[in-house]
C-alpha cells in the first residue's frame, strides 16, 4: 500500500534520513521489503516543523526515487521532527491533495493500509465528519477521511482516544455494511512535540510497523556516518520497514499497539477501538 | 473565472476548433478578453463522443497553452461532439480531478462561474447529492457539486428541468446562509446527441455566453477554411466568448435563458430556478 | 531499462493492446519481468498513425499504471500501427523530451538499452549529428541521440544500413573512450508502413525480444477476445517481453539479428554493426 | 518574456519576498506590467544558498500562481541570497530543466531575453562551449546555452568580462548568420556571495530593470512589514520590475550597463560586449 518514516530527534538534513540509509525510504519506493506491493510510486509527501507557524508540507504526484526537487530540498532542509510518506495508490487518484502527511492546524497525519470498500461507506463515514471539519476535506481518500474522523472525535486532547474512537466508529460503520475487516492500518500522528504511532487491523494482521528504540542503535546502525553520531540520546525513528539489516537495530511494534515517542521515557500501550456510544 | 466551447455538427479535428480560430479557446487561455481573469491557466480539459461506451475525457493540470500532447491529440482525433474547458480556479486545487468537463455515464458537464462562498456551504449541498451518486464525486469544486445536485435532480431525464431545480436548491440553501447572490453561471451539458447551454446568474449579471446560430455564419466567419465550408447546415458552437471578430458571427444569448442545440430546430427559452418543494 | 510495443496490423483500440493482455505492457510497468529493473516508472509514450500528416505522440512523465489519461485515450484511439513505451531512466531527466518513442518527420523510433557511459562519449557523438538535424533534438536522453545519428547515417533511406553504421560510429567513439561495450539496445523504428526490429549488443548479451510471428497466435493467445479475432493475417506484435504465458505464442529474435514487418512476407537478417569507413 | 529577482542581505523568508509585496513576482507571473507578455505561467525557479555545500534549486513546470509546494517552502525557507525566476517561454518545451535559476557549481543564472532565431545558431553556438562543460547542458533553452559560454569564457574568474565575452561570441555568430540584434537580455549570476546585474540589448532597447539602492528605501517601500524594517543596510534587491508603486523606491539600471551588489559599496558600471578576438 504505502511506506512511511516518522523522525523525531536531533534536528538532521531530510538528506541523512531519506536518502542516506541503505534501505532507505527513497529506496523503498521502487523496491518495498515487507509491503503489499513492491512499488510505491503513486506520489510522495514530506512534512516538517520548522520556521512556520505549522507544519511545512511538500507533495508531489511524481515517483520519489526520481523527484529532483525531493533530492534538493532534502540537502537543504533541517528539522528535528519530519513525517515522510510514499504512496501506492488503492484507487483513488494520483493526486496531491491524495498525498499524505495530511495536516490540520499543528498536526500531521500518514497512513498505510485502508478502510476496505471504502467507495461504499465513504458518505456514510464523510457525514460523521464535524460540519466545521468538513469543508477542509481537499482530497478523495480514505485516509484523509480517517484523520478527519480523529480529529472529530478527540484526536487534539487525546490522540489514542481519538484514533480509537474513529477505528471503532470505521468498523461500526464496515461491519454494518458487511464488511469483515473494515480497517487495516499503521498510523503515525504528531501535534509537533509528540509521535504516536499505531499498528492495528480489524483481521489481527497489520501492516509492518518499526521503531528504533535507542540512539545508540542508529549509531551502531551507521558506524560511518558522523552526523547520526552527535544525535541525542531521545532520537527515535518509527518506519514502515526496516532502513539497514543490522540486527537488533529494529523493534517490531508488535498487534494492536501504539507507541509514543516524546520527551522523557517512550511508551508501548495495547490499541483496542472504542465501538461508538 | 473560465472559459469553455461546446461543438455540435459535423466531426472535425478538434484542432479546428482548439487552436484555428483568430481568437480560439487556446488563445483565451492567455488573452481571454471577456472574462473575469485574463489568464485561464489552472488546467483544461477536452471530452469527445467516439469509440467507447462513454465519452474520453483528456485533463490536464498544465495550462492549456503550451501543453504538447492537447496539441498532438488535436490534430488527430476527429468529433462531432466535443465540450472543451480552461479553467482559472476560484481557490480549489489544481488537479485533473477538478478539471471541466466532468462525466457521468453518458453527460458532460462543464460551467464557468461559481458557487458563492462554496466552502461555506459545501456540506449542505453535498449532503443533497444522492447518496448512490455521491461516492463518485472525486474532486472538490462547486462545479462538480452542482453537476452531482443536477443528475441528483432529474438532470438525465429532463436537463432544463434538472438544473432549475439544483440553481434553486443552491440559492435556497444560499440564502439561508447569508449570501446575496449565491450562483453565477454558464453551463454546457450533453448526453452525446443534445448539447444545452445555460445563462444565468442571481443577480441577473451572468457570464457572457455566446453561440453560432447557423453553419452559414461559420463559413464566413472562415472564408479560407475548406474544411469548415463541409459544415453540415446542423453545425453549431456555444462558446463563453467569440472565437473571432466578424460581425453578424455571434449571438450572445440573453440574460437568464437557455439553448437546446439538436437535431431539427434549436430552441431558446427563458430559465429560471425552481426553489425546492 | 525500458520496455516497449510495437504494434502492426489490422485497427484495434490502443485498449486491446496496452492493457487487456494478461502481462500488459502497462502490467510490466508495474511488474516486469525480463526487464533490468522491474518498475518502468520514468514516464512513457505512444505513438500511432492517423489523421494528421505526421504520426501522433502522447507522453508524460507519470507513471504508466495510474495514468487516467492513457487510460482513456486508449479506448478511444484506434490505429492499425503503434508504438508504445515504458520508461526506466538510466540517470537523464524525467521529462516528456525524454519519453520515447521520438518523432522525425514520419519516423518514430523507440529503444531499450544505453549507450555506455553517454555522459563521455555525449558531445562527440551530438558532433556527429548532421548540422540541419542538430537543433531538433529536443531532449538529453542516448537514446535520442543514437536515432539522431542513425537518421544522420541513413536510417530514412535503408534503416537497416542507418542503424548499423549509428551503432559502428557510437562502438567506434565508446571504445577511442576506452568502453568496452558501448551499446546496448533493442529498437523498433518505422516510417507508418513497415516495423524494423533491432536486437543488438556489444557484449552479445542483448537486452530480450519477442515477435509474434502469425496473427493466428494471437488468436489463441487470446481465445475469448472477439476484437483479436477478427485480425488479419499480417498482424503482427514485436514486444520486450511477452504479453502472456502462452505456449508458442512468442518467438525470441536472435542476438545480433533484425526483423522487418511488413506488407507479404516478413523478415529476419543478421545484423552486424558498420564501423566508419 | 520572463520576469526575475534577486535578493542579497538579512536572512528572510522566501514569502517576504515573493508573496507579501504588493506586486510580488507571484502576482507577476499572471499580471506583469513591464514584461512583453503578460502571463509568465511556463513554470518557474526558485535558488537560494543554505546548507548545502551548492545552491538549492527547486523548480516546476506549472505556473507560480498556483503552485502550493512553492507557498509551503516560501513560508519555511530562509535565506540570505536568493534568485527567483518566472518563465514564458519563447518556444522551447516547458520542462523542469528549462526553468531558472541554472546552476553549475557554486554559481546560479538566470536570464530574462532570448538569443535571437536560437535555432538557426545552436549548434555553433553549443560547439564554443568547453567540452569538459557541455555533457552538463540539461535542457534546450538559449538562456542556459548563454551561461554555459559566459561559463566557457570566464565567468567563474571575472563575471563581467566573461559575460562581455559571452554577448560578444553570440553577436558575431548571430550576424554571421544575418541576424540583426542577436542578444536581448538582463541577466543575474551569483556565486554566492556576490550578485551582478546585467542590462543589454544588440538593439539598445533592453528589457526592463531596477535595483532597490539602499534599505531605508525598502523600509519606507513597506512601512507595515516589520520583519523587512530588520534588514542591514546592505540588503538589495534587483527585479525585472518593481515590487510596487512607492516613489522613489527603485532605480532602473541604465541601458548598456550591470551593476554589482557586494559587501561593502556597490557598483554600476557601462556594460560593452567583448567580440572575439
Amino acid at each position: 500500500m504505502c511506506r512511511w518514516l516518522a523522525y523525531s530527534g536531533t534536528p538532521v538534513l531530510l538528506d541523512e534520513l531519506l536518502y542516506k540509509p541503505t534501505h532507505s525510504l527513497i529506496d523503498q519506493s521502487l523496491h518495498s521489503r515487507l509491503g503489499v506491493e513492491t512499488t510505491n510510486g503513486d506520489g510522495f509527501g514530506v512534512g516538517w516543523y520548522g520556521e512556520g507557524a505549522v507544519p511545512a508540507v511538500f507533495k508531489s504526484v511524481e515517483p520519489a526515487w526520481n523527484d529532483r526537487n525531493l533530492r534538493e530540498l532534502s540537502g537543504h532542509i533541517r528539522a528535528g521532527l519530519v513525517f515522510a510518506h510514499i504512496r501506492a495508490s488503492t484507487g483513488t487518484p494520483v493526486q496531491q491533495t491524495n498525498c499524505h502527511p495530511f495536516r490540520h492546524g499543528n498536526w500531521l497525519w500518514m497512513h498505510n493500509g485502508s478502510i476496505a470498500r471504502f467507495h461504499d461507506v465513504k458518505r456514510e463515514l464523510l457525514l460523521a465528519v464535524d460540519p466545521s471539519l468538513y469543508p477542509d476535506l481537499e482530497g478523495s481518500t480514505d485516509s484523509e477521511a480517517f484523520f478527519f474522523l480523529a480529529l472529530t472525535l478527540g484526536l487534539e486532547d487525546d490522540p489514542p482516544t481519538g484514533v480509537a474512537r474513529a477505528v471503532g466508529l470505521i468498523e461500526d460503520v464496515g461491519r454494518r455494511h458487511g464488511i469483515e475487516h473494515p480497517v487495516q492500518m499503521t498510523v503515525a500522528t504528531t501535534d509537533g512535540r509528540t509521535v504516536w504511532g499505531f499498528r492495528y487491523s480489524s483481521e489481527g494482521t497489520s501492516r509492518s510497523l518499526f521503531f528504533s528504540t535507542l540512539a545508540e542503535t542508529l549509531r551502531a546502525q551507521y558506524p560511518d556516518n558522523p552526523i547520526l553520531h552527535e544525535l541525542s540520546d531521545e532520537t527515535r525513528l518509527v518506519v514502515s520497514e526496516p532502513l539497514g539489516d543490522l540486527a537488533g537495530a529494529w523493534n517490531e511494534v508488535p498487534e494492536s499497539s501504539y507507541g509514543v515517542v516524546q520527551e522523557g521515557q517512550d511508551e508501548l500501550h495495547p490499541f483496542a477501538p472504542i465501538a461508538p456510544g
